[in-house]
């Protein structure tokens, strides 16, 4: 089996992480591991099947002889690198956003549109978190009938923002618990016991940069050209999951049977829908694992075309690092 | 100055406690203020305008004399004692849901539907606590264009379910701060770092009865027979203020300039939207107050007649005690 030389931009964070948990569990098939960030990371040693590799310079020569780099930088450092790691005969799987739109650049949920991989130059991207759980919970019910438009509101998990959002959420709680001011940096606001219906900057009417890419991306991956979402979200005092409230209407009525039978036999999708036994998906029961749990499906009262679900997912895995590795893995099966 | 016998049912919870705060507060004019409770409180005793009152028995001769009662108890208490407090010739102003939807019992908002109190014959229901913040802040459009239908995702905090909820998240926080194990009694599942998407039981097409209130409580207090509403009602781990994400669809369209002008000029509302300086409502800004903070507006991205808003507001208070004690004051106008 042919093994692979495989590099991580951006290593030390907490996508980066959960990608060398990720390629550990899975068994990605590795001939070397390179983990790479910038200058103050270099030389820290960091466990991956049971030895100590040691983090090197992300610089350009350091994509020589990589077959894949997958990518858990910010923007500007994967639009800095992508040049190299192209040139350097590597595929970059991106996860930052800075090539998703690009219509050169295929962007993938491997459970929903694995086919657009063939179409890559050399960078594949990686969705938004929110958008990968949401993609995968409603996929299956796009084939029955074609998503005219989306009404989302997300309940977002404070490790969405990196690494420091968790420590952030713990330092502030403790803060109030012991009386002391709140400090908020990783957030704009206090999160503890709190709400702030702001991720992303504003970029279209009155839109978040995080709100657009359920609509941009979510056509871009189930090749729905004309659909129309209108995504509100949410950041929540929730350690690890993202959770997304979404009314979806078709081309024509899709009945609760027949969507709860696709979502319980899709790819990816687990269905947990028994509200009198008091069983749907929450965070505490869909974190630290790759399936994306759907549940409360039912009718949309407001439009006979309509339905209505929940769904949760862990972002920094199945959100993230998860979908980046089955993105490589397809690479594999070449 | 006419004064008032009051007496309130179900003093000693969160709801009825916060009515005293509120009759104090707004300089109700009381002339004699009765607290009634089930036997294992009577005698203790609850500040309330600088002096002591002791609680009495809840019984149907307690309601003698009384002007005005304010119920603060569950549907059970309301119901049975009803008759006896009409009997007495009060006015029961009940936060229960157990008249709600009676064609013979005023649903009333003050903000919004003040005309209803002159169909009363001896009851007048408060509503829902998020159906009360939600109309208030949308209200004002549906005067600018009738609302057809609305899709609505809450955010409810734990002091919903009343005293206990607070104290329930305080102590599973506690509990996974010092590595023990969480304890659920109140809500169903773990709160604290969770989501929990059911307030209710099942009560329509997989609906809870807290999501179909949006809908039917929303009819009779806008006088709009034909309203739709899907709802999706959430509890998160925020102590005080629900939060509501709502997409209304218009008779025409309705553009955000006009949307806007018309809710910073809404009784009972103010607006607080300005993304780009990072201003909109939070649960932690809006709570202990009876405003309901207004934001995010914008278009709705799925249909030219449609409005997307967020809205927060201290569901004990403007949800609850704060309605209670605005309809009262309606009888004091008479």
């Amino acid at each position: 089996m042919k093994k692979y030389k495989v590099a991580i931009l951006g290593a030390t964070g907490a996508v980066g992480r959960e990608m060398m948990n990720i390629l550990e569990e899975r068994q990605f098939p590795i001939e070397e591991l390179h983990l790479l960030a910038s200058p103050r990371s270099v030389g820290k040693k960091l466990p991956f099947a049971g030895k100590e590799i040691a983090v090197e310079l992300a610089c350009d020569e350091a994509f020589a002889g990589m077959d894949i780099v997958l990518g858990a930088a910010e923007n500007d450092i994967a639009k800095k690198f992508a040049p190299a790691i192209v040139a350097a005969g590597a595929v970059f799987v991106d996860n930052s956003s800075a090539f998703r739109m690009d219509p050169n650049v295929p962007l993938i949920v491997p459970e929903v549109n694995p086919e657009d991989f063939k179409n890559h130059k050399g960078i594949i991207s990686n969705p938004n978190c929110s958008t990968i759980i949401t993609v995968t919970a409603v996929n299956a019910l796009n084939k029955l009938s074609p998503i005219r438009s989306m009404t989302v509101s997300t309940y977002q998990a404070v490790s969405g923002a990196g690494a420091g959002g968790p420590i952030e959420l713990e330092q502030q709680v403790e803060a109030i618990r012991v009386g002391q001011p709140v400090e908020a940096k990783v957030f704009s606001h206090q999160i503890a016991y709190n709400l702030i219906p702001q991720i992303g900057g504003d970029v279209f009417e009155g839109y978040t940069s995080e709100e657009m890419k359920m609509q941009n991306e979510g056509r871009k991956i189930m090749h729905l050209p004309d659909l129309k979402v209108s995504c509100t979200c949410v950041r929540v005092p929730v350690v690890r999951s993202h959770s997304i409230s979404a009314t979806l209407h078709f081309d024509r009525p899709v009945s609760v049977k027949e969507a709860s039978e696709v979502i319980a036999s899709a790819p990816g999708c687990r269905l947990v829908d028994d509200l009198a036994a008091g069983r749907y998906p929450m965070p505490i029961e869909t974190s630290n694992q790759d399936i994306v749990f759907v549940g409360r499906i039912r009718p949309d009262l407001t439009d006979d075309n309509g339905i209505n679900l929940w769904c949760c997912g862990d972002q920094v895995r199945k959100g993230a690092a998860t979908n980046a590795v089955q993105i490589a893995e397809l690479l594999t099966k070449e």
